[in-house]
C-alpha cells in the first residue's frame, strides 16, 4: 500500500475555499495512485466557533480553573468536526473517505493532559479502514491514554499527529500543508531577500523550529527523523514543490547535495540576559536552576562559571527571577528586550571558522554580542532587541542566503 | 452508594442562567448524601453554536449526503461539550465533578447510527469515578459500537442514556429535568383546566408519549420500567416535586392509589385516514403493507377486513400512499388532516363502560368518530381535525381530570 500523509492546518480547512484548495491536493495525490491519510486540525482560529481558542473561550466564565482532563475532552472535539466536514466535502467528489478519531486512528499517549507525548501507535484499524477506501481524515491532536481518557498533544499537535501516522505506516511522504510556501532562509519580515528552501535536514529544521521558526512544531519533525519518513512543508494554495526535510540535504541520498555551512537564520525576541556575580559555587547555582524549573520558568543560554552564573528567560518572567534571586539575598543585572539569533547548518558539523564569520558579520555592522553558544550544527548569539533586524540581514548575507538556494 | 441520576435537556444547559438552576439541583442532591450522575444534552437549539441541530447544519453544504457514520462523529460533540463546561460549572461551586463522555460511560450499543440501540452497559468506570467523585457528569445521546465506532441513541437520546445509567446503577430516582412542572393530564393549550400529574404508570407514561405527549422519550421509560427505576418529571426553574413515573399510581405501593380509570389525554395531529376497498383478500393486504415499511411510512390504525383495509399515515406521507395504491390499480380514500385523540389510564384495565364514556362525550359535543382502536391501558378515537381541541377538551371533563388529581 503506497501511502502518503497530508496534513491541513486551521488556515487550511478554516472556511469552503480553502477546503476546496485542500481538496484539490487530496485528489490529485489518489489520482496519483495513493492511499490518503488527511490529518486535519481545528477550522480557523479564535471567532471561529469551533476553533481551538474559541472552545477554551467557553470555559472559565466561571472565573474557575477546569481540570486538564477536562479541558482536553473539550478542545479535542475541534479537529472531531473539522474532520467530518472534510470528510463530507471529499465524498462530495466521489471520492471513498472515512472519517476517524485520534483514538480510532491509534494514538495512544501517556496520561498528560494538554501536551501528552505519544507512546504507542496502534495502527490496526487504520490500516484495515484504507484498504477499504481511499482517503481517511484523521482527527489531528487527539489521543487516547492507557486508561481511556482522551488528551491532546499539544500546541502544533496536528504536526506531530501526521509525522507519526507517517511513520507508523511508513509513508512515502507526510505533507504538511500551510499558508506559506516552504521554509524560508529567514523571516522574510526580516530579510526581504530570504527564499524558500529547496530542502534540510531534520536536524536543521528541527533547530530552526526551537529558535523561533513557526512552520512545523520541532516533536513533529523528531518523530519523523525517528521513524525516516520524509517531511514536505507545502502550501495549500499551490502546486510548489515546498521544502523537503530528510536525513540529507536535497533529499534523496547526495543526488543534489549543496555545500552550504548554513541553511537559514531563526530569530527569538522578547529575552532578557540575567547576569548572577558572586554566587556560592554549584551548589548555590543548582538551586537556582532548581527553583526556576520549580517555578516553570524556561531558562536557555546557561553560561556557568565559578560565582557567576548568566541565563536567559523571557522577557515576561524576568520579574519573578527578580523576586527569586532577592530571596537568596543574590545581585542580577539585567538586559531586558534582547534577541535570539541563531545560524543553523548541518553543513558547519566539522567546519573551522564559522563562528568567526558571525562575528566578523556582526562587527561589521557594529552589532553587540552579549552572549554566544554553539552546537555542531547551530550558532546562537545573544544581541540587544534593536540589533535584531540587523544582525538576521547581515548573518542572511554573509552567508549568501538568497543566492546559495536557488536553482 | 445511594445515587441520583439528573439529566438536564438542552433547554436547561443552554446558558448561564439555566446551568446555575440546574447546577442547584445537583448540589442539593449532593447535600442529601447523594452520589450523581448528571446526563446533560446539548447547548440549546437551532441557532445556538453547539446545539445538535446547528452542527448538522455544517453538513450539507455541498449538496452531498455524508455517512451516517461521520454524522454520529459530528452530532455527538454537542454533549460532549456541554459535560465539559457544566463540569466546570459544578468545580466553580467547590463540588468535586468530572466529565466522561458516553463511551466511557458504558454505553455499548449497536451500529446503528443515527439511532443506535443500548446492547450493554458497563458502567465499571463510572462506578469507580463515582467512588472518588461526588458528581459524574456524563455527555448524553453517545454510545459506542462493538467496533469502537460512535453511535448516537437518536431524538430523545439523553433521556434513554439517563435511565439506562439509572437502571445500571438501580439509582433511587431517574429526575429528568425540563421546562415543564412535570406531566400534564392533557396539552395545556387545548385544555385551560389540565393539571399536573403526581404520579404515572410506566406504561401510561409510555402509551402518552408515544401519543403525542413530548416531555419524554418513550424508549427511556421503557429502559426504567425493565429496570424498575422510578424517573420523576421536574422543572429546572423550581422545586416541585414533578410528576413521578413508577409501576405503580401514587408512586410506593398502594401508597395513595387512586381510583382513576383515565390518566391523561394525548392528541397527535397531521393524520390522513386511508381506506382502501375491494383489496384481494390478505395476501394483497399483506403486500400493501410491506411496500409501506420498504418505503419507511409508519402505517398506525390498522384495521383490517376482509376485502377492506383502513389505516392512517401522516399527512406528508399521502401522496406517496397514492401513488403506491395507484401502481396496483387500487383506489384509496384519503381523509386528510385528522387527529388522534388518546385516552390513557392504567386504571381502565377491566373496567367496563370506559369506551361507552368517550363515545357518548364525543356524541354530546356532536363529533364523528372515523376510526377507533383500545389496548387495556389506550382507547384511541380518530376525528377530523377541527374537532380535535374540542375532543381532548370533552374526554378531559368527562373523566374529571381536572379535578382527580387535585390533591
Amino acid at each position: 500500500m503506497k501511502v502518503i500523509v497530508q496534513k491541513f492546518g486551521g488556515t487550511s480547512v478554516k472556511d469552503k475555499e480553502t477546503r476546496e484548495l485542500a481538496a484539490a491536493h487530496v485528489e490529485r495525490a489518489v489520482e496519483e495512485g495513493y492511499k490518503v491519510v488527511a490529518v486535519v486540525s481545528a477550522m480557523g482560529r479564535q471567532g471561529d466557533p469551533y476553533a481551538t481558542d474559541t472552545l477554551l473561550g467557553l470555559l472559565n466564565q466561571n472565573g474557575s480553573q477546569i481540570s486538564t482532563r477536562e479541558k482536553d475532552m473539550l478542545v479535542s472535539v475541534g479537529e472531531t468536526i473539522s474532520s467530518v466536514i472534510f470528510t463530507e466535502l471529499l465524498q462530495s467528489k466521489k471520492l471513498k473517505a472515512s472519517a476517524m478519531t485520534g483514538a480510532q486512528a491509534g494514538f495512544r499517549t501517556d496520561g498528560q493532559y494538554g501536551s501528552a507525548r505519544i507512546v504507542d501507535m496502534q495502527t490496526e484499524a487504520l490500516v484495515h479502514r484504507l484498504e477499504e477506501v481511499d482517503v481517511v481524515v484523521v482527527a489531528g491532536f487527539q489521543g487516547v491514554s492507557g486508561d481511556g481518557e482522551l488528551t491532546t498533544l499539544g500546541r502544533g499537535g496536528s504536526d506531530t499527529s501526521a509525522t507519526a501516522i507517517g511513520a507508523a505506516l511508513q509513508a512515502e511522504y507526510v505533507d504538511i500543508f500551510t499558508d506559506v510556501e516552504g521554509i524560508m532562509t529567514a523571516d522574510p519580515r526580516v530579510v526581504g531577500e530570504a527564499e524558500i528552501l529547496p530542502s534540510a535536514t531534520y536536524q536543521e529544521i528541527c533547530n530552526m523550529a526551537y529558535q523561533g521558526a513557526k512552520v512545523i512544531h520541532p516533536r513533529a519533525v523528531e518523530i519523523a527523523m525517528q521513524g525516516k519518513v520524509p517531511i514536505r512543508i507545502r502550501s495549500t494554495a499551490s502546486e510548489a514543490a515546498g521544502t523537503l526535510i530528510s536525513s540529507v540535504i536535497g533529499g534523496a541520498a547526495g543526488s543534489d547535495r549543496i555545500e552550504r555551512q548554513v541553511t537559514g537564520i531563526a530569530h527569538i525576541s522578547g529575552v532578557t540576559q540575567v547576569t548572577v556575580e558572586h554566587t556560592e559555587g554549584v551548589v548555590q547555582q543548582a538551586a537556582i536552576f532548581r527553583e526556576l524549573a520549580d517555578n516553570d520558568i524556561s531558562v536557555d543560554f546557561i553560561t556557568i562559571q565559578p560565582q557567576r552564573l548568566v541565563f536567559t528567560v523571557p522577557d515576561e518572567r524576568s520579574p519573578e527571577v527578580k523576586i527569586l534571586l532577592d530571596t537568596k539575598q543574590l545581585e542580577g543585572t539585567f538586559i531586558h528586550n534582547c534577541a535570539k539569533i541563531s545560524a543553523v547548518g548541518a553543513g558547519m558539523t566539522g567546519v573551522p571558522g564559522v563562528v568567526s564569520k558571525i562575528v566578523g558579520a556582526l562587527a561589521e555592522k557594529d552589532i553587540s554580542i552579549l552572549q554566544s553558544a554553539d552546537s555542531h550544527t547551530t550558532i546562537w548569539t545573544l544581541v540587544h532587541g534593536e540589533d535584531m533586524n540587523k544582525a538576521v540581514l547581515a548573518l542572511h548575507q554573509m552567508f549568501e542566503l538568497g543566492r546559495q538556494v536557488k536553482q
